[in-house]
């Protein structure tokens, strides 16, 4: 299940895919206290590195993990893998943890980081590419609610990622592959892995930052799109219904970029405009920032 | 920081603690997804293996890892550790993750678990021994709240330990060790490793399990000795100023058995008679399981 054509990034070293591993007492592994960023190459270069990096940055400070390596570091390191492996149209994925440290809870605050850079080839998908995703997303609101900020700070991106699993286990039983998750009040978190976009009213919606939902890269580029297009926007407070009540829906991330959303808790909903709309305007930044002097 | 004299049991095999890793694409590494046990071995033989082992079982359940292994055999893997490493009184740590899968966050079905027994030596502690602990806990309540049990379920102990991080980080600023963690309705829930109990009106009380509070081996069995001496006991819903207000207090967890709480909040408790007495009463249920025999 390791494909060992590939070498990963493993605290400084490139190593066969096999060989990347982490002592059993890192506690990347013991408590997932460690940060992560899903990044996409494109053309052989990071898309908006200096967000993910901003983000990590805020991370690390949620978390009090003073890795003490910098973007360009990092950067260099994500960089290095992608040519080592020869890949342009790449998954990355760049994980920072405390390291081991003696074997007690409370974090010390000298920390020998663990960093790591994993990566697979990923076509660009886009106008005219192959898409990432098999079909648009069927979404399922499920039981399982999103950890509050107040446990766990929403706009850390860390390895403590059970309870989106949860969130996926229950669509077990059901035929979606995305699980609509709400906060402790029942409003409208996020996706286990995504943003949630709708459209009502012609404007486009999505939960706001002060609800437990990360401040995801492709959101916040979706909502700069949005507002160059003049489309409204709202960033708010939303109950289930408002999105099940839609016209349009799409979910973002890294990976996905922009997709679109078939049903909601077997509601219906289909393709629309704003959804197409914004998507073509996606792939013509991604053409823009990384394909065009190349053409 | 690795003490490599020690053997650690990685799927199976014995070896060198600075060789016990694990790959970067587990899952136990990715997202924490993972259940793990701390167990204490006195005399050569763990404490409460049936306790523990339901317990993992539970939260097997909980998060749908079917890892497909029979309670003898992770314990034959704990007793193997602690035989190659010649240990008699031990703390042992024993994980159970999903393993390496398909880079999705769904989990696939089938699982091919990584199983990891980690040992280190411990003191036995207790009447006459070396206490695994400096001294009595100060115990400071945090802002940080407890993960709901409809986000991720507390009776699972899982690598997910974030929360405890967070709660203990905001210790640096205090003199305190243990944080006392507040539910999402600000009612007493546990430390971030450990179990609370305290004394009121010649009662024992604790958060009870409808809470998100760990069903703590330790808890367990110093409730089964309370009611055993005929030692009135409260399990319910708590607040701060319960605890505040108590008589005596102590905390409870595998590594530290009955750690007398000496003060909350900055107000002093000290010992007590209570806790003196259940104190020794567990001590002597390990003298009988483990050690009778040999004296």
């Amino acid at each position: 299940m390791i494909d060992d054509d590939l070498r990963f990034h493993v605290n400084g070293e490139l190593v066969p895919a096999s060989e990347a591993t982490v002592n059993v007492r890192d506690r990347g592994f013991s408590y997932g206290d460690a940060l992560f960023e899903t990044l996409r190459a494109y053309g052989g270069d990071v898309f908006r590195w200096e967000a993910h990096a901003d983000r990590l940055a805020e991370g690390a400070d949620a978390l009090a993990l003073d890795h003490g390596l910098s973007d360009p570091e990092l950067k260099r390191r994500v960089d290095e893998t992608l040519r080592v492996n020869d890949l342009s149209d790449a998954y990355v994925k760049l994980s920072v943890t405390r390291g081991v440290q003696p074997g007690k809870l409370t974090p010390d605050p000298e920390v020998d980081p663990t960093v790591v850079v994993q990566v697979k080839p990923l076509p660009r998908g886009g106008r005219g590419g192959d898409s990432v995703w098999d079909g648009p997303a069927t979404l399922q609101t499920v039981k399982t609610r999103r950890v509050p900020d107040r446990a766990v700070p929403a706009r850390a991106k860390t390895h403590n990622y059970l309870n989106g699993i949860l969130a996926r286990l229950e669509l077990r039983t059901t035929g979606a592959d995305e699980a609509v998750m709400l906060d402790g009040e029942g409003r409208l978190a996020e996706g286990a892995t995504s943003n949630l976009f709708f459209v009502r009213d012609d404007a486009l919606c999505t939960p706001d930052l002060d609800g437990p939902v990360l401040p995801g890269v492709t959101r916040a580029e979706v909502l700069d799109i949005a507002r160059e297009e003049g489309i409204p926007v709202r960033e708010g407070r939303f109950v289930p219904d408002d999105l099940r009540n839609a016209t349009e829906a799409f979910a973002t991330n890294t990976t996905w970029e922009l997709r679109p959303v078939e049903s909601v808790d077997g509601i219906e909903l289909g393709g629309g405009p704003v959804t197409r709309l914004l998507s073509r305007l996606f792939d013509a930044r991604v053409e823009r920032t990384h394909y065009a002097e190349d053409s």
